[in-house]
């Protein structure tokens, strides 16, 4: 059987609709972000990243890098077993402590990613609770999407961001049925963010679980970056608090916390959390840096959102659209594979600004984009130099300025 | 809803079966593996771990360390992205290709570990393919199982390490069915390899993919440490080996390696590769050292071997049972759960010897166990002093000597 001709037609078909992936490799420069080396043929030598999740370029910053590097010499480079067969390592306990406090949980828990955690705790929890029903906002991202139909639980999917709408799906299930909403606080390719207070009060009056992925808002919302939960004052309404160590803390690796039963039932029955290799003990120790930082500093978040302002101004003044909401994440929408995927390429060639074009199955088809993610090392002559740009594009692709 | 109540309901059963999981909080110590600083109370301060998978003590080998620190200083901590959205370093692409070397295919593909590559593969090759059997060894580990699962492709279990059977299985299907034949080639618990000859011969036969998991063999076999495939001159006959950085290697991470095709079918379509941040690029320059150590140098697996037969050998004369194999691991089985937390705990507080004791899940009940894997880095004394321990143990609990 011929298996390659098998994989090669359904590559043509993401070729034809021009949602076939080319990831551009770079040589990130520490000390020097958001400039990276680009490795690529067709780019310059020096590029900006537009496109990073590290959102305050912490995965430079000093006290994280010596952290990780004091690490490796003290404990080794791997973790040499799962958390359970000699796995479990002090910077893997101190870190989940400091998570713990982050989000004022009596507990935390690690995994290897923000997207196995969401994977492995969802699928634990609604194939482990007896009939449970999940009731997941329709633009959750793929983790808990796949998490949900691992664990074979009931799945009704609420409108997205529509309280009112859980409310009534919430009223037809059965009271004594066990109940987990799901829902995230910033959506990363919208950037708009949740009504947290409406969700938490129509779930805690139908008695049901919340489940809440902060994997965007951790490290920059909230005084001390506990996310979205933090700054409105409702982590200690949410059941569950999910996060990541891999974005606006500059490292690797996802988690969870909530209460002591609640993490001890996740590690104990959750196979993506059981079957793993821990994480490296000096990434956790790395990450704790990072989050002992951010929780004494608000200076990289002010200087963000000073850039995400500029940003945004900047744009408008341009008459290039973008869609608006209240976080740090700046769609332009272009609504169609191809000429999002053109657009990115003549920046990076042209213009040594790197965006990824976004496009399916990471979006809805039809709702390209190209997503820019300015931070606080992003400089003000960054930022003329890619608005100069993209106004230049506007003007000679002659895209309409109405698209969004 | 009492939803705390309701998990340590869950829990409590755990406990009543002696299947409830404590972890050993360790330091490991760098320079002096396998040496530990125990975090533990009732454990002494050091400690020796007998039950790492780092099987030839990378984690701590200078090559290795200053790989990973040289990456921090030069490309920071994270990756800052999924490999799509500016996330893929120069770092990843190099072991990429270092990987594909090692197993001489066109191709590699990085995960974030070895549960995820097999769970995200196997659910994209079965999800994808129209019509696709998977036929599973019985024994094979969790992160297949949850692939194949996830895949919701029709499933046959073949016996443990049984090619005739698998034969037979093959034959009862359609001979136009996509059919991928998944095994491993070391048992991690039992530590038996498989009869790779015949299982390659067999899925050739019927024109069937063969998916080979050579987590515990990578770095061990071969003389470039590519693993059992390699040592038997096999590769090239395998559609699908995949690895893990994580043991041998010291690192952390996962991989397959293939044809061209096949990896860029799974980058392209495995929800699991996409929607997740990458690798540290750090991590994956760690793992490229030791790989490239470990495919010159031969003096780790020596040393290892000869670990592996002293600890027999010295079992044997003291009438201390473990299970034969042609692998690395030595399992001495106890066949209680209580039984054997309460052994391990001894070995631990009395001795210094810290060897989890395995149970449920990670074994069936009933067959729990002490799990050794010597190294090339445990002494000579070191197997004296654990084996004059067993020996004591063995008299003091009166237990059986013919319990394997």
């Amino acid at each position: 059987m011929d298996f390659d001709a098998m994989f090669e037609a359904q590559l043509d078909s993401l070729r034809e609709e021009g949602n076939y992936r080319v990831f551009a490799e770079l040589e990130r420069r520490c000390g020097a972000f958001p400039k990276a080396r680009s490795h690529d043929d067709d780019a310059p030598d020096e590029v900006t990243v537009w496109c990073s999740n590290d959102y305050l370029g912490m995965g430079q910053h000093p006290v994280v890098r010596e952290a990780m590097k004091t690490a490796v010499d003290q404990c080794g480079t791997g973790a040499g077993g799962t958390r359970n067969i000699s796995g479990t390592n002090c910077h893997h306990i101190a870190l989940e402590r400091e998570l713990s406090d982050l989000h004022g949980k009596e507990d935390a828990l690690l995994f290897t990613s923000g997207y196995v955690s969401n994977w492995a705790a969802l699928s634990t929890l609604g194939s482990r609770l007896p009939d449970a029903v999940i009731l997941s906002d329709e633009a959750n991202h793929a983790s808990m999407i796949e998490g949900i139909r691992h664990s074979r639980a009931q799945k009704v999917i609420w409108r997205h961001n529509d309280a009112a709408d859980l409310d009534r799906k919430l009223a037809a299930l059965p009271a004594n049925t066990p109940k987990i909403v799901a829902f995230e606080s910033v959506y990363s390719m919208d950037g708009d963010i949740c009504p947290m207070d409406e969700i938490v009060e129509v779930a805690e009056r139908h008695g049901a679980m919340t489940y809440l992925d902060e994997v965007h808002a951790v490290g920059l919302y909230g005084p001390r970056g506990g996310g979205v939960s933090e700054a409105r004052g409702l982590a200690d309404r949410i059941t569950l608090i999910e996060g990541t160590l891999g974005k606006a803390y500059g490292c690797m690796g996802g988690y969870v916390t909530g209460s002591a039963s609640l993490c001890d039932f996740i590690r104990s029955f959750a196979s993506g959390f059981i079957f793993t290799t821990a994480l490296p003990p000096a990434v956790a120790a790395a990450a704790t840096a990072s989050i002992r930082h951010l929780k004494q500093s608000d200076t990289e978040r002010q200087a963000q959102r000073a850039q995400v302002a500029r940003l945004r101004a900047r744009l408008d003044a341009q008459g290039i659209p973008h869609l608006m909401n209240d976080s740090h994440i700046i769609p332009v929408m272009i609504k169609d594979p191809v000429k999002c995927r053109v657009l990115a390429d003549i920046l990076m060639r042209d213009h040594g600004i790197y965006v990824q074009p976004i496009n399916y199955p990471t979006v809805p088809k039809g709702t390209e984009r190209l997503r820019f993610t300015p931070g606080p090392l992003h400089g003000d002559a960054d930022i003329d130099h890619l608005v100069a740009a993209l106004a230049a594009l506007w003007k000679q692709c002659a895209l309409a300025h109405a698209v969004a």
